[in-house]
């Protein structure tokens, strides 16, 4: 694609401000203002003042150099601009480890084009790690230093890492055969949210399996997995930028396995 | 109890040992050498050539000031020292987190005196957090600098966060009333392993339930609950140096509670 997109030291310095909001208030946790919202199978859907003040933040710093480029937030919904590009933002993706104190939520950070995911950042601010793609491959600077970060190419189903942040997300969904699954591959896991997504762009895990996600839920984990030559879609094959149940595999003929094991009928 | 405590810095330098030696393998997961033990239940029940090779270091660490001191490990079996000092010691719980990438396993350093855990250290190398109890007690070195721990004194039960690692050790444990308790808690999250444990000292997390504890996953976090507030029995309210189905809860009444949910007939 021949598109000018910002730089990627635009998109640090927008982490850089969600990290210093959110790790705040993570490391004095007495300080949070926790309401709840209402979600299919969850009697308790967290969202903190932190949430908010951060996004408000990230849509300023958007705003003020990009006016014209629409911005989508959890919390604040969607701003219309004049332009095919869209920011698609979550502060703290996983607020429920936030709250725990277990350091696998993330500050999510995605830009559209014309629909598309194409770029985006996803920070952990208590490791102070941070998973990106510019656009062209994907990086991940961490205790490690700065690496461009691969998928596991060549893992077969049965050496698989297989991660999912709920099972009782996986108990309601409708149709999926993740009983299925589950036999086949090497191990199952639970609660990574999106630092298991980027440790599936990093190599480490090889599938994940989210059942109910919103598109600031994935948007900014979309490059970061797919320049990482890994493959992410709807369960029913379709581009994942709309959320919903979304699956990303560390490879292609993997993708292929799993979408099949998980249509098939229980 | 008036009985000589080894120092602080001594299980200080102890954790180092062990970070030290876990984290350069966690950095750089193409070079650890898996196999697999068999577990009830699971398939893969992972372990490493560095859990192996930490846990030597740790016994020679410990025998060349102590050599009187028993020491039992997870790789290595129990060494029958003549003393009613034993450590108990896992330089990785959490294999598979640690094979994931996901920053919540830890590497745990307990001592017991004549059968009772004493003081103890969960170290988790990535995110550099110790919790550690000197026996009077409860602290957390991180990225707030060190603070004493304390648990959630008066949390009721509709406003606890449950913590358990895996929904398959809970399906296969014979007679539990989990579900029972899933009602009953204001959320319930997966995949913490023995972090979860720490974050329960340090006042974020009210309840862990975790089926099939091993001595050596529970010692060294016992004091660490304990004298941060906590109680952590068996399921059946026994001491729980000896593992089996372990309840940790951050208060008494809480622990009252708790036990005799999991214990109502379902």
């Amino acid at each position: 694609m021949n598109i000018a997109l910002p730089s990627p030291e635009f998109l640090h310095g927008l982490a850089k401000v969600a990290e210093q909001k959110t790790l705040q208030s993570y490391l004095n946790n007495q300080t949070i203002d926790i309401s709840t919202k209402v979600k299919e199978g969850f009697r308790f859907d967290p969202v903190t003042n932190i949430d908010r003040d951060t996004e408000k933040l990230l849509r300023q710093a958007i705003s003020q150099q990009y006016p014209e480029h629409s911005i989508m937030g959890e919390e604040f919904g969607r701003t219309q601009g004049d332009s095919l590009f869209e920011w698609v933002i979550d502060p703290i993706d996983g607020t429920r480890p936030f709250l725990c104190g277990l350091p696998v939520w993330g500050c999510l950070i995605g830009l559209l084009y014309d629909s598309k995911a194409v770029m985006g950042i996803m920070s952990q601010p208590y490791t102070g790690d941070r998973f990106w793609s510019d656009g062209q491959a994907s990086w991940f600077a961490g205790r490690l230093g700065t690496v461009q970060i691969k998928t596991r190419q060549s893992v077969p189903l049965n050496q698989a890492i297989l991660h999912t942040t709920s099972p009782e997300s996986v108990d309601i969904y409708p149709k999926n055969n993740f009983g299925l699954l589950k036999k086949q591959v090497l191990m199952t896991r639970y609660g990574g949210e999106c630092y298991a997504m980027a440790m599936l762009a990093a190599g480490h895990i090889d599938i994940c399996v989210e059942y109910s996600l919103q598109p600031y839920d994935i948007a900014a984990l979309i490059p970061i997995i797919e320049h990482a030559g890994g493959v992410v879609t709807t369960i029913e094959g379709h581009r994942p930028e709309q959320g919903g149940a979304i699956i990303a595999s560390a490879n292609a003929q993997l993708h292929q396995d799993v979408l099949q094991i998980l249509n098939t009928e229980e």
